[in-house]
């Protein structure tokens, strides 16, 4: 059989451990490219780069097999370029991460390593993001690997719902201490900013962005509740924001001139 | 009556046209206060300034009567600073644009304008991005002024649904041609790019993001059509991205380790 073509991306950078550790899981699955940011992207959402240049350069980290480019841009700039420019075909497979810190719940829409997974989608390719719940640099990426090589089997093995990422949260978690994986919704949960506000030596005022996490949801069908209790979550993910629940709603709005 | 207060913001930057007109507009509504990028933005999705500092600047550019500040970072940067650090309370609404060129379909995805009033939407505020399909700086923002403040009266008088905010995009029309305003769903369009390949005066490779938009939708209940016959498109936008279709569906497939 012919091995997928597996296009393998994150925000945290081409060396961060967490796409090391997802490279070395693909290479035993598939014909590995990787296209990711030259730096950090955390944060960057879904953002692209449209009044600016990219670059993109080819290098070699470890013995591979994999190939490899390194890109100025953002995540989803890393998709588009890979798609339009420097992969042989569309890819069977596209996967972003393992991403240093959560991405479960409303951090879907800030997350870099996220809208590259919802790009390929876009771009009608299978695709998943996959994250870890510690943010630390030397996190422990390989509890998990069983359980990633077994959801890119799924993924692989069955048709991807129409419209439809993968958002797969892993909590930090010995392997033993992992439940197993559980299909969940977004939990209804937010950052609630506190900027910290500091004077620079020149005496004018500056911002860092702080926060605290809070979940407003109790309910136990959450990938919130599936972390907390040890579970890897996976939240099937539309990139059709349409509020369909809504439109007969605002249909009834009085919008007569 | 008490006037709502109204928070101002778009991608485009605190001096473009677009941000003017609507900070005009809203003045006649409520009591303005703007926060908006220092710069252009565009295309930065929901991006977040998590790794570098903020800064925000109180200035003047016209005869007021609203309060302006400008803001070093993102779109969402500039609503969360000023939910927690500019506004005397909570808005009432959150308005974000009007911007330069088209958000409908997929764009929203894109968009910092529509970020911008998705990130009002996540912390409770009433939000609406409006956007005019003309990417001129100098594009006729007075055509739609009428529709703008009757949009706007609705969101302030009906209960917006919840987890909901307003994405409306107008065409690029004269006043008298415009139809109405529809209520629609996003169409299943996207940008299929063509990167255009160059070599710098150093003789290295860089590239421009170009590419065409492909709509693939023949539905006539789509923004994409409202715009097409000349009517005002609103799209309920959610920011619970969870494919609730979907889960069943996922369930289904083999995770037992």
């Amino acid at each position: 059989m012919k091995k997928p073509l597996i296009l393998v991306t994150n925000d945290d950078g081409i060396t961060a451990p967490g796409i090391r550790e997802l490279i070395d899981i693909m290479n035993g699955i598939g014909e590995v490219y990787v296209v990711a940011p030259d730096k950090p992207q955390s944060g960057m959402g879904h953002a692209v780069t449209i009044h600016s240049t990219l670059r993109v350069e080819k290098i070699i980290i470890d013995k591979g097999p994999q190939k490899e480019w390194a890109c100025s841009g953002t995540p989803v700039d890393c998709v588009k370029l890979a798609m339009d420019q420097l992969l042989p075909r569309k890819p069977d497979l596209c996967v972003s991460g393992i991403n240093h810190g959560s991405n479960s719940s409303i951090n879907v829409i800030y997350s870099g390593t996220m809208s590259a997974a919802i790009e390929g989608g876009i771009e009608g390719i299978p695709s998943v993001g996959f994250s870890l719940c510690d943010f630390s640099y030397s996190a422990d990426f390989k509890s998990s690997r069983k359980y990633i090589e077994l959801i890119v089997k799924n993924v692989l093995d069955n048709p991807m719902p129409e419209g439809v990422v993968l958002n797969v949260n892993i909590p930090k978690a010995e392997e033993k201490e992992l439940k197993g994986i559980k299909i969940c919704r977004q939990a209804n949960a937010l950052w609630e900013e506190e900027f910290d506000k500091r004077i620079d030596p020149k005496g004018k005022t500056y911002y860092w962005m702080t926060g605290k996490w809070v979940n407003h949801d109790k309910g136990d069908d959450t990938d919130e509740w599936a972390l907390d209790n040890n579970y890897i979550s996976i939240v099937p993910v539309r990139f059709d924001l349409t509020a369909y629940h809504a439109l007969e709603k605002i249909k009834q709005w009085n919008f007569i001139i």
